[in-house]
Order: C-alpha cells, then sequence, then structure tokens
C-alpha cells in the first residue's frame, strides 16, 4: 500500500463516498450473473456503512436493473439494496422524460425494466448500453437508420467504455459501438454515466452534499478518478479490477491516491482521519 | 443533363476511364446477388470498350471476390471480367504479401477465396472488409482481442464508408466498424481502397496510364470524386446511385463535371471530345 502524499488523508475528512461496483467490490462477470467478491471489500463496506459515512455506489453497468445488481451483491455477501446504487440508465430515463424524448432502445434485455411504462413509439432519439450479445448486425442497423432519420438527432450513450474483461476474455464496451454510431450518422453522443459531470453531481446531490465533502473510490483512472476530479470530488485508485501500473503515470490524470483495495482505503479513511 | 463549365470537356480527351460500379451500373443489391441494372449503363460500357479508350472497374465492393462482382455484372448484361476490377480485397492480399503480415480477417464469407493460401496463423494484424451479417458480437470481439494483444497493432480496412442502400433499407458499412476498432485499439486504420490513393494509383498504373490521363466516374462525391481529385485524376459524378443534390454544393470536393446517368457521361465523351 502506498499513498502519495498529495494531502488527500490530510484535508478534512470526507462525510461521503462514492464507490465504483465492478473492479472494486467484485471482479469479472459482468450483468446480473457471476462476479467474485474481492478480498476484503465484503467487510469494508460493512465498516464504512457502521461508520455513519453516507455512501452510494456509482457505476457505469448497464446490463442489468439496479434490483438485479443489488440482488447479485448481496450473493456475493455485500449489504446493498437497489436505492444505493447511481447508474446510467435511471438517469437517462429521467434525462428523456425531461426533454420529452421516445428512445428507441438498444440494450441488454436485463437491463429493459429500467424504461418500462416510457413511450417508446416513434422514436426521436436512441439510447444505446452495453448491449453485450444483443449488439448484432440488426440490431446495430436498426439504431443507425432511426438516428439518420430524425432531423435532429440525438444519440445517448450510457457510458463511453473502451472495453471491460470478462471471464471468457476482454469485450468491446459501449464506447466502441458508441463510436460506430456517431461515425455513421455524423452526430456526437451525448454520454450519461461516469465520466459525465451531470452523472457524478447527481450522485453528489442524492446524498444531500456537496462535490468538496465527497471521496470517489474506484478502479478506471479516467472514468472514475478524472470524472469524479473534474466535479472537484476527490478520487482513490484501488490496484483492483482494471488498474494497470501505467495508470500511476497517466498523462493527464492523477489520482489523489492510490491504495491496494478497498479495505486498504478503509483503514487509512477509518484510522488516519479518525485521529485528526 | 447539366455539365458545369468546369472545363473538364475542353482540355485533351482521356486515354482511360475508372467507372465506380454500385450506383454507376446497377442499384441496390450488394455482394454477389440482387441488383438492376442502371438504364442506359449497359450500353454506355459497351461504347467506351469499343471507343478504344481503357478501362478499369473501380470499387470498393467487399462482399465478394473479383470473378463473383464480374459473373454478377454479365448477368445483369455488362461485358466485364475480373481481370479489369479493381477491388479492395486483391490489393490488401498484395500489401500483406509485401509487409510479410499474417492477417486475422474479419469479411464477407464471399470474399475470403481473394485470401487463400496466405498464411494465417499467430495474426499479426487484421483486415476489415464490409462483413455485413458477418459482423457479431463475437467476431467483433475477436477482431479487437487480436489487435489489442498486438505490440504494434496493424488494422487494414477494406474503405470507409459510412453507410450504403440495400433493397431492403439502409445499412452500416466498413467504416463504421473501423471506428469502432480504432476507439476501442486506440489505433488508426489504414484504409485500402477508394479514397486511398494508392488504390487510385494502382488502377491508373495497371492501365499504363498517367493520372492527368484517366477521368474517374462515380457516385459517392468524397470517395470517387474527392479521392480521384486528390490523386490529379478528373472526376465526373453521375446523378445516380447515391447521389443526392446537396452533393453539388458539398463544402470541400467540386466534381469536374455532374452528368445524369452513365449514358450522358459517354454521349458527352464520344460527341464533345471527337469535335477537337
Amino acid at each position: 500500500m502506498a499513498v502519495p502524499a498529495t494531502g488527500w488523508a490530510r484535508g478534512p475528512p470526507p462525510a461521503g463516498l462514492l464507490l465504483d461496483i465492478n473492479g472494486v467490490l467484485y471482479d469479472g462477470g459482468g450483468g446480473a450473473g457471476g462476479g467474485v467478491a474481492i478480498a476484503g471489500s465484503v467487510d469494508a463496506v460493512s465498516r464504512i456503512k457502521q461508520s455513519g459515512l453516507k455512501l452510494r455506489f456509482c457505476t457505469n453497468e448497464t446490463q442489468v436493473t439496479r434490483e438485479g445488481l443489488a440482488l447479485k451483491l448481496q450473493r456475493l455477501g455485500y449489504a446493498v439494496d437497489a436505492g444505493e446504487i447511481v447508474a446510467p440508465a435511471p438517469a437517462a430515463r429521467q434525462l428523456l422524460q425531461q426533454r420529452g424524448l421516445r428512445p428507441h432502445l438498444l440494450l441488454h434485455r436485463d437491463v429493459l425494466p429500467e424504461f418500462d411504462g416510457l413511450d417508446v413509439s416513434d422514436p426521436n432519439c436512441v439510447v444505446l448500453g452495453d448491449a453485450a450479445e444483443f449488439f448484432t448486425y440488426d440490431s446495430l442497423n436498426e439504431a443507425f437508420r432511426v438516428l439518420l432519420g430524425l432531423e435532429t438527432p440525438v444519440l445517448l450513450s450510457l457510458g463511453r467504455g473502451r472495453y471491460y474483461k470478462e471471464t471468457d476474455g476482454l469485450k468491446l464496451d459501449v464506447g466502441a459501438y458508441m463510436k460506430a454510431l456517431e461515425y455513421a450518422c455524423d452526430v456526437e453522443a451525448e454520454v450519461v454515466g461516469k465520466p459525465s459531470k451531470a452523472f457524478f453531481m447527481a450522485a453528489v446531490n442524492d446524498m444531500g452534499l456537496t462535490p468538496s465533502q465527497v471521496l470517489m473510490i474506484g478502479d478506471d483512472i479516467v472514468n472514475d478518478v478524472g470524472g469524479a476530479q473534474l466535479c472537484g470530488i476527490s478520487a482513490l485508485q484501488v490496484r483492483t479490477g482494471k488498474f494497470m501500473p501505467s495508470d500511476e503515470h497517466h498523462p493527464s490524470v492523477k489520482a489523489d491516491g492510490v491504495v491496494d483495495n478497498l479495505a486498504n482505503a478503509v483503514d487509512l479513511l477509518l484510522s488516519e482521519w479518525k485521529k485528526l
């Protein structure tokens, strides 16, 4: 464990935490199934809850509903309920309603319930998530035709990740498909999810806090750490999940601290800051 | 028919023609099947051949071999043989051999014979064409993993088109999938096919001519007209295929002339220039 002397643990202690899920709480197995808890993380989450710190789980997972994700976490031993999870699908739903948009949904089947009841007739935008095996030649052509047929094409992308690791290997993430549609339709996607500022702010507001009172902990140097910092939220990177040693010399993002895993982060939080 | 007074028919007559295929000779139905000859074009090709002008067909078609494409054109009434067709797949094959590359092929099944006999073991590059229904979640992940695993990733893309029209609607073209892989792997594709200069020059050289002796006729303002002009080849646009009225006011490309169809172009070529 090494925490660079960047001062993150010397300021006032945070009043709330945002935790990334995949790569921080568990490894492998996106969606509703699979996954293995990362050593020490189950206990770390319990200790955070006992400490009285406010807590939200801030994820770009779009293959499953919040309820499905909470069930999965519970199976892995975590005391998490759906209401504590901030995810792109419900954020997109809110955006669609605010702007009176009728979406064409190119999404994984298991996340569709997050959009239940919305008017999807005569669509005037496309919502793109990590559809995984539901990315097909036909489903991509269909979304493309909807976009190209719109006078003002609107593409909402649930995240902009390049790829991720599943148990059976690396997979293209939603960002790659977003780029395909952007190019074909000459449109720029609006990203809903990390690293968008609106998404982090929704999570901060949900805790009733301000960015300077919050600490983000994640494994993705760009989407977790860089995104949070752009909102004025301090951010630690864990050396689990998709962490790579080269992240510590990233050309544009420097974490406020780097720790071996969530358990180490919580040790520091609850011991160092208690002494202040 | 309107030919802007841009001087294309006032210089010395061309010694050779490059004709795009889809949208100039026929409409609809990519690959080996389907398609309807455009009115007047079968006779226009005959007249070009009788005139003594040199002729090559210059296409970005990558769903079928040159032999398959020649057969299709013959069924539509054209006197064309495979040796007159300049296409991206054989150009890519030559490039692979020159550079000692072993390709992973993400291509339509019907074009694979163009790569027969090449060493595809332990691939050190990816060749991407318009795979159409062979674009699947799995085939894209596989190509992505090959690229990401290379120390120096090489992605050869057979064209960079955004989309095209099939009988049953618009389809994403190879360029969209190229963008997806470029983004995921942080790599820039090398485009083999129009509008690449090397591709046009191969066609010009194959006729034993220089660019200033050649006239390109196509329906695509960027890939046919713009690409040819960048090589010093004059280029006419036909108002068939994917032509759109807005092409006549394209922000960066101005055709040397615009004609209703190939028959009109040949009328002008064989009458106007004969008088000079």
